[in-house]
Parts: C-alpha cells; sequence; structure tokens
C-alpha cells in the first residue's frame, strides 16, 4: 500500500512537471529555467504539504522523485521539439491529472495525521494547487486556479469523493481511484464545455 | 488565557478574511476564487509563523478557523451585494484589524518559544504582513506592506508597545490590548491623514 | 568549525541584505520598504531551507542574523547617498557573493541531515536562489533565475564542487571555500561576458 502511494505520488509528481516544462516552454525560458520551473511546479504543492503537517519533506531522502521530474521534463522537451506544435490545452490537462493525484494524496496524508475530513479535503485542495500556483506567480500569470471554469471546485470535489468513500467503509484503494477520477473528470468536462461558476463581484460597484 | 488568545487568533482570521473577500471582489474572481484568496489572506501569516516557529499549525486540528474564515467571507458578500457599494478604503481598515490582532498574537507566540524581544516583533510584523503579502502577490497587485503610509511602522509599534509592557511587568491581557490598540490607531491614523515615512531611493541616481 | 559555518551564514545573509537593499532602491521604496524587502533576500532562502530540513530557524534564537542584515543595509543606504552613482551591475555582483555563501552552506546542512549529495545541491541551489526569487516576485520583476546568465547552473556547480571534493576525502573547509569560489567565478564570468545557455523554447511552435 505505502508502496503504490510512492507511484501515485511519484505520477502527480512526473505529470506536474510536465505542465511545468510546458508553461516554461511557451514562456521561452531557457534550459535551466525549465528544470527550475517544472521542479517547483511539481514538488511545490507536496512540500507545502508536508511542512505544514510537520512530516519528513519526501524528496529529502529519495531521489526517485528527481528521476520522474527530468525523465518528464525530458520527455516533454524531446515531444515538443520533434512535434513542433502540441495540442491545444495540452498544459491544462496536464495539469488536471497531476491535480486529481496530488488533491487525493493530500487528503490520505492529512487523514493519516488525525485531522478532520473537512481539513483533509483543504489540504488536498492546497497540496494541488500550490505548486500550479507558485509556477503561475514566478511566470507573472494570474494564477490558474482564479481563471474560473471550476479550478477549485474539482479539488474539493475529488476530496469530497474520497474521503465520504472512506466514511462509508470503503477501502482505501477503490476510494483513492474514485476519488482521483471524479476530480479529473470534472476538470476536463469544465475545461471542455468552458463550465464556470457565476463572477461574484459583477452586481456590485466599488467606490474607488 | 488559552481560550482567549484561540479568539484573538479567530478574530484575526476572520477579519483577515474579509479584507481578501474585498480584494478578490475589487478583481472580480468567481466564487471559490473568493474563498481561495479569503483564505490565503487568513491563514497564510498564520501558518508561516506556525511553521518557523515549529509548532503544530493551528488549524489542522481546528475547524472553527475556517467557520471564521467562511462566515466572514459570507457576510462581507451578502453586505456587499446588497448596499452595492463599500465604504472607501474599507479594505485597508479590514486589513489593519487584522494586522493588529496577528502582530500581537505573532509576538506572543514567538515569546512563548522563547525568542528575544526583538525576534518577537519581528516575528509579529512577518505573522501580520505575511498573509496580505502572499494576497497580493496572487492579485499581482504590489503588496500594501511597500506602499507607504507607515505599513510595516505600525507593526514594529505595536510588537514594541506589547513586548515593552511585558517586560515592564505588566499582566499579559493588558499589554495584548495595548499593544493592538497602538497598532490599530497608528495604522488607521496613517490612513487617515496619509502619514508616510520620507522615500529613500529619491536622492540618488543609478546607472542601468 | 561550527563558529566559521555561522560567519559564513552571516556573510552570506550581510550580502543578500545589500542586493535586496539596492533592488528596493530601484524601486524607490521607502525606509521601511527597504529593510522589509532586505530582510526578505537575507533570511527567505535560509528560512526555506531550515524549515524544510525541519531544524530550527536559524534566526529564532540569534539576533546576530538582524544584525548583519541592518548593518548591511545602512551601509549600502549610506554609500548609495554618498556617491550618489553606484556601479552597473552592483545589485548583480551583491547577489552573486551570496548566492555562493548559501549554497555551500545549504548544501552542507542538506548533508549533515544525511541527504544523498543529488539532493544537497538542490538544497544549496534551493537556499541559494529563495530569497532572490522571493525579492523579485514581491518587487514584480521576472526572477533573476530565469533571466538566464547561467544563475541556476553555477548554483549546481558549486554545489557539485563542493560535495565532489567531500566525496574525495577533502577536509570540509577546503571544500566548502572552493565551492564558492567556483560558483562566485563562474557567476561573475557569466554576468561579465553574458554566458548563456541556449535558450530552449524558440525552435517550436504552440498552437494557441
Amino acid at each position: 500500500m505505502e508502496q503504490l502511494f510512492h507511484w501515485f505520488d511519484l505520477m502527480g509528481i512526473g505529470v506536474f512537471a510536465i505542465a511545468g516544462t510546458l508553461a516554461a516552454w511557451r514562456k521561452q525560458m531557457d534550459g535551466f529555467g525549465v528544470i527550475v520551473l517544472a521542479t517547483v511546479t511539481a514538488i511545490g504543492g507536496g512540500t507545502i504539504r508536508d511542512v505544514i503537517l510537520d512530516v519528513p519533506v519526501i524528496w529529502l531522502t529519495d531521489n526517485s522523485y528527481f528521476y520522474a521530474i527530468f525523465g518528464a521534463t525530458a520527455l516533454t522537451i524531446l515531444l515538443v521539439r520533434n512535434r513542433l506544435t502540441i495540442p491545444n490545452n495540452a498544459l491544462q490537462i496536464a495539469d488536471a491529472i497531476g491535480l486529481a493525484f496530488f488533491v487525493v494524496m493530500g487528503a490520505q496524508k492529512a487523514l493519516a495525521y488525525g485531522t478532520s475530513d473537512f481539513v483533509a479535503i483543504m489540504m488536498g485542495t492546497m497540496s494541488g494547487v500550490c505548486g500550479g500556483m507558485i509556477r503561475d506567480v514566478l511566470c507573472r500569470e494570474i494564477p490558474l486556479v482564479f481563471r474560473g471554469e471550476l479550478y477549485a471546485v474539482t479539488c474539493i470535489f475529488g476530496g469530497l469523493v474520497y474521503t465520504q468513500l472512506l466514511a462509508l467503509q470503503v477501502a482505501p484503494l477503490p476510494a483513492m481511484l474514485a476519488g482521483m477520477l471524479a476530480c479529473l473528470l470534472l476538470r476536463l468536462a469544465a475545461i471542455r464545455w468552458h463550465l464556470t461558476i457565476p463572477v461574484f463581484g459583477r452586481s456590485g460597484r466599488i467606490s474607488k
């Protein structure tokens, strides 16, 4: 089981590294800017999660996370260089997959620490979005999480499915897979059909 | 006493959540962007404080912080929606109140950890300003703390009043209240009369 | 030896404080904005390093770090005020010296924690670049680390020299000095001759 969690973590990190690489590509960064951005995207959320939970930051004593990052980054560069174009929304889709992994893994770690379901969902959301937020801040983009399309909602939904299935005595593994799938599908649907939640700021006026 | 500290913490978090909601409103963010921004503003500074002091991050095992955030956010949205205008400087005033709570609570926690008065004032200032700084960075604004009007000075002043009263054997509670009041009044005065400290960069030239 | 590490740490912090002060000067910030920015630049990287390694954050119980920051800031302000111009690239050179100290000290702390050489180099790079990244984000600049000129490479190179000399049974002190020198010289050479690594994003196209 621990072994499986490790693989889930690695996969989330790999996909986030791809998203970071694509973001760096769009900004035409140099070779090491790419690696820095891929690494930040990939381990930022998990590092903040581990630091807040006060558990050992996982990549400190485990090089495999960096193999995942460098492998994913190298693969992405190769693909982009050779195909010359990458499909629309590739960054958003890679981000969605990484999100699904991180939300559920973050919630799982928080529950193991002994938090309530509520805080576990919140920690899952945080570990999912923080790496990408740091990436976007460093690129001087408005973080994806604020650009509508149900970004935060999908995290909460995935965390909700996972924690509530656990509460219903579903075994850990199916609960995790269901949570990941719920998060991923809702996010992909939101990207595909541009689902949004109503903007709250429109109806009022603020005097300057 | 512990109980009272908890309430002070909750109040600071609630007011910072209001400030975060108002900032999101100005940026016309969607419903969950608002909650993310309110939450970041509210718990950002306290989380950094707890992580640096290496004490358990307080909201991990206590849902009441999130009730305070969501309550404050919902209330703000209701008020803004119904009155249609919010007074000038509402964001700055909410920020000032939250600042007063956080500066003194941050200094108190640092002293409990065993730091010098100096570091306690510094930790108070950090926990006061960091949540707002993260909010401003995410909104791509220049952080309030750099926009003059004695922002950092008020934090230092509040921390100074609190720690020095303690050093003079004043009981903890009056010392805290005096520190909060000192911080709040100086900040409000700075906002009201546009008090500033001289900009240091004007007299010199830097060759590009 | 511990004593010497402490001095290296202090020196790195002083030089980074100078770099932060110069950055604030360019942005024409007010007096306390300068101190905030100098402090963030100086202790940002080391704080993140200590938090991730889960060792006590060093400035919490040691005021000497703040004496170094304030001394360096005051000195810089005096110099800038009196000479009226500062040499081209002064910010970059101060940054390079601070970088050299922090990279090697960060790697040393990580090795003491028991990490692999690889992670130690990575931690050294992180503690070197994070303070400056926070400074640049707060100033709304694109972080130096992404602006080419071998910024990340110099960190990796300095960490590599230090860890590999240690692995070759070189005594700690000469290994540290060699690592710092390697980092500093490569960075200065990169600034002087505008050495860059090829930008990776140019050859491909991304459909929008």
